[in-house]
């Protein structure tokens, strides 16, 4: 009797989403590999892990973003999978056909869903194929005539968007004809800088809506389920500050039609791994922005309100085995919140405030959860992103979460660096934010006013 | 239109219990007040309180166990009500009724029911009145001749019990009747000199047993529900090392009876709070061994699979308030774990090994809780009790319960003093401990063939 080949997974990120898959491939039984740049060599998920490789300098571009380094550090480390978690090569096709080339196996779905999904233009196209509503739009526009065209169509304001883009970036807002000309060459001219791709499409931009997505997981068999939705509508500069599963208020009605949709789309294009599908929502109507095609900075919140690890069925679903719950197993349980704590100052204007942490107490008790890539003695580095921690809470009603949220924000002690804390700790205990239903205009719109009232 | 009273809590105790209840006292609106001794002056729950009140010198009978100083504070501090935690003043009727005359309200049951489940021969009458089995064994025994008689009805082994002890302590195991004359002096002179009651009763031993126990919640509606069951089987000398939430492999008509039974005994004092009936469970049969009449430590994982805050609940019904949940509504989801991280050298035979913890890195992540009194830097000082936090893994099944277990107590770093941690990763990996329903005698029956093992 021999006993199971051993699975061994490198996980192709860093920080708390490479804790964060080293976990879940623990709590399976697989063992992980993880990779580091020069700054990260002492880091947690370089402790956590079974092994870890040097992959580079410190700038992502020459170690998290090198394909080359990061493909051959998995095949010396011996490991069948490669997890890319968010972000860095996460999306990136040429990166999942380089896994698969490798002969190694690429957790998430193929290059060619990818490719077709990241392509917002051809998503677009994919949805209506699948009869799920999206913003009324153009294809790709090739030039100023053809963007003034379609302009016609769609009336103001609208918003430019690359067809590479993707996460909010690659967008502009254009709120009158004089405007467009202009918009459309620089936003060409970014996007060709930014995604090596300068195609751009039109959208209505749909303002005082609510950014609305549904969490779905594809196996192998056939089967396509969703673990029903977030709210993310709380945005600065269409960066995600908080999210909150399930929509606070969303009808049972619009909830169904939403997620149906989400799964149509999905099925539509035979998706394998977990992927996000994004709508706004405007009252009793919705469009859809996008779909990305990994696990989101945000899944916590969906793995609270569900009792399902979403990164561990991403890794049965890349070792070919059913997804472990069925649509009908899937249920809602109370209340979840995410509060992204950076290392930001939201005094000035959200700067990046690197540096050790000399103390990082996370909070913890009930209905809490933290997932961070650091603990005390850790470092934020420039070279990456700022996030410091995810302090999620659960609660069996929103007031409930509400409480532990106040509760878990005041337990948190971060020193060394500047945190958004105390703005999450203001916005929990916003009326407005408190009645549920913002939209992804309040959060700015709310600083502005605060900013008045300040001077005035 | 007046806002609601301030509802605001004298926390009278220390460690992770009282952060626990600052935590839910916060988490439905209620002010907390802490108290401290000397050494705990800088303590955690201090910090996290709404005010703190020093109640004397270190030695707990000098302050947490000094009923006065601990009244005193709480009607200094205005506060309406009085939560005792568990140790210390929490199962002490004086403590419960004093409180009452101070016109506070203690939040656990009466004194008067306090003191029947104190007295553990009452506790069996009103156990036996209730139709709830006890484990064969005699009423108080006067005298040796009254224990001769006692122990010829019952047979060998069998156990010589303080009525006025409780939580394992005050029991004498006696094998065969040469030894009963001598043991019971000694025993009635232990529990005159530990409990101030030298009572006793003598109570068959039953071996090879588990223990499995109930948590009930009454309101002062006439509600009693239960919360399902914990196996606490895993002990040495008595203590319990971890525990599980629902007992592996209870069969559904024995979980059924054994619940049934709990509610009924609660029900037959009228029982308002929280509390636990501990059982012995040996085959498909059960025994009462004794009610514990406040929180208990593992209370944490009976959370995790209900769903429910018991601490809000004890709260709300100290508040007159009815409980937030029916019987109905109380279902089980998945399974949970508590090991107790305690400041002790099990290769020293569980010495306490006190000092400051330098470091101090709490595993979190999905399905993780810690609930602890302190944060790095904090001290495990010898006037206490060594637990310095307790780590609570909750899972979808036994299987991903333990795999998350593995990976939390391997997460976990405890720098400046020694740990049962490594004792509990071994636990864990144990074929016997895996398998389930371990009986109490197993821990030691291990750690007795390991020795064997290790001097062959």
């Amino acid at each position: 009797m021999s006993a199971a080949p051993t699975r061994r997974v490198l996980v192709a990120n860093r920080g708390e989403i490479a804790v964060r898959v080293i976990r879940a491939a623990h709590s399976c039984g697989w063992e992980a590999v993880a990779v580091h740049s020069d700054a990260d060599a002492g880091s947690r998920w370089v402790a956590l892990a079974d092994e870890a490789r040097h992959i580079g300098p410190s700038p992502a571009r020459r170690s998290y973003l090198d394909i080359d380094a990061v493909v051959q550090a998995a095949l010396d480390s011996g490991c069948t999978h490669v997890h890319p978690g968010y972000g860095f090569l996460a999306e990136r096709p040429e990166f999942a056909r380089r896994v698969r080339e490798a002969g190694l196996v690429f957790v998430g779905p193929s290059a060619e869903v990818i490719e077709s999904m990241g392509d917002k233009a051809s998503a677009r196209r994919t949805a209506e194929e699948a009869g799920v509503p999206v913003v009324p739009g153009s294809g790709v526009v090739a030039d100023p005539a053809g963007a003034r065209a379609a302009a016609a169509d769609i009336g103001y304001p609208l918003l430019i968007k690359a067809a590479a883009g993707g996460g909010g970036r690659g967008i502009r807002v254009v709120r009158a004809d004089d405007e467009l000309e202009g918009a459309v060459s620089t936003a060409q001219a970014e996007a060709s800088a930014a995604f090596g791709d300068g195609s751009l499409y039109l959208e209505r931009s749909i303002e005082g809506a609510r950014h609305i997505e549904v969490q779905v997981v594809g196996d192998t068999h056939g089967n396509v389920v969703h673990f029903f939705e977030r709210d993310c509508s709380v945005q600065r500069r269409r960066q995600k500050l908080l999210e909150e599963a399930p929509a606070p208020g969303l009808s049972t009605t619009l909830r169904d039609e939403i997620t149906g949709a989400a799964v149509r789309l999905a099925a539509e294009v035979g998706y394998q791994g977990a992927g996000t599908v994004e709508f706004l929502v405007e009252g009793e109507r919705f469009y859809f922005i996008e779909m990305n095609t990994r696990i989101q900075v945000e899944h916590p919140i969906t793995e609270m309100v569900t009792g399902t690890d979403l990164v561990v069925e991403q890794l049965r679903v890349a070792a070919g085995e059913p997804l472990s719950v069925s649509q009908g197993e899937i249920t809602l349980q109370g209340v979840a919140l995410e509060f992204r704590i950076n290392a930001e100052d939201p005094q000035q204007d959200f700067f990046p405030s690197p540096g050790e942490l000399t103390r990082f107490d996370p909070p913890n008790g009930p209905g809490v959860r933290v997932d961070s890539g650091f603990v005390s003695g850790g470092r934020i580095v420039p070279y990456y992103d700022s996030l410091v921690a995810k302090v999620v809470v659960h609660g069996r009603d929103r007031e409930e979460a509400l409480a532990r949220a106040t509760q878990a924000l005041t337990e948190l002690t971060v020193d060394g660096v500047v945190t958004t804390r105390d703005l999450h700790l203001s916005l929990v205990a916003d009326e407005e934010f408190r009645a549920g239903g913002v939209t992804t205009t309040w959060f700015e719109e709310r600083s502005t006013a605060s900013d008045r009232s300040a001077e005035g």
